[in-house]
């Protein structure tokens, strides 16, 4: 089982544009792994340029915002390959595609590390951060769960968010959680 | 409401050997706050010194191990307060005592910084780091919880655990869930 790492990746388009998004990077002995979903413009990209930079941001309403259509985030070129990253990161890594499987629905891309850097220190875990994460990858799923499902889990990561969360973790939360309505609002719709 | 850091913080005993507890740090506008319980060593420990170094590793055995008796965790000096600081951590943060507010049950230290450094680079969040702090927390309250609830918050962690973690994680997960089994037992045998 391989560990995974929650991160923003950006790429670059065709027109030089960024692209921003939340993915999961396995961590494997054949070095970083990312499988992006057929189709998608991170798949694309990749599959054009060959690299990619993995951002570790703080800040959970960029993977908030990439999921309730809020992308602009401000980014710098990036030191070694032809790329961007978060401008509002504590770090990032920026890879190089060596191996490439393909597969019918998330293709593999092996990748190896050629440059790394520390923007700012780590300062701990935070538990509305995680509750924001997952109700992320909930949101991403909400047509897969039941109702009651979708209820327990948010009635769960509520209790963390309640107890720890700054300003954006509310921000980012509440970004999602307009999304689990007006999802609930169109189930109605269609019942009706 | 404020930002709260989980992380592990270093005091000194009154013979020179490190104390290592796991505690939430309040990011306030009068600076960072602890609240130790009464009594604890890093209650004396700061009443004492007045210095403390906060510490964010990503190894979270550390924290799942202060909770089930694995506390001998490699230590460097400080740079700046007379303390120490986890070998292996991400980054630190050493803390001087500005303002003390008496209370009966968690007495408030509020602390200025006095050094900051990094260590190594964040490398994003990860699902099965979370569902162990969860854990921890959860293991930290037992005898206030149903088994009911128990049952389903473990069952909920699992996923994330399950589907992102590494080895440390799971050898942190191991090490609560044995803690979990014993008080059960326990309690079994109370009620026979």
């Amino acid at each position: 089982m391989p560990f995974i790492r929650e991160s923003i990746i950006t790429t670059l388009h065709d027109d030089g544009n960024a692209h921003i998004a939340p993915m999961g990077v396995h961590e494997t002995e054949r070095g970083l792994m990312l499988a992006p979903f057929k189709p998608s413009a991170t798949l694309n990209n990749l599959m054009r340029d060959g690299t990619a930079t993995i951002n570790y941001p703080d800040d959970v309403r960029i993977f908030a915002g990439c999921l309730t259509g809020r992308r602009d985030w401000q980014t710098f070129p990036t030191d070694v390959i032809a790329g961007v990253r978060l401008h509002d990161c504590l770090a990032h890594t920026e890879i190089k595609v060596h191996t490439r499987e393909d597969d019918e629905l998330r293709p593999r891309f092996y990748c190896e590390v050629v440059h790394e850097q520390t923007h700012r220190p780590f300062h701990g875990y935070n538990r509305a951060q995680f509750a924001v994460i997952e109700l992320a990858i909930l949101v991403s799923r909400l047509n897969m769960l039941s109702a009651d499902k979708i209820d327990s889990e948010i009635e769960y990561l509520r209790i963390g968010l309640d107890k720890t969360a700054g300003d954006r973790e509310l921000e980012a939360w509440s970004w999602l959680m307009e999304k689990v309505t007006e999802f609930r609002n169109k189930q109605t719709e269609t019942l009706q």
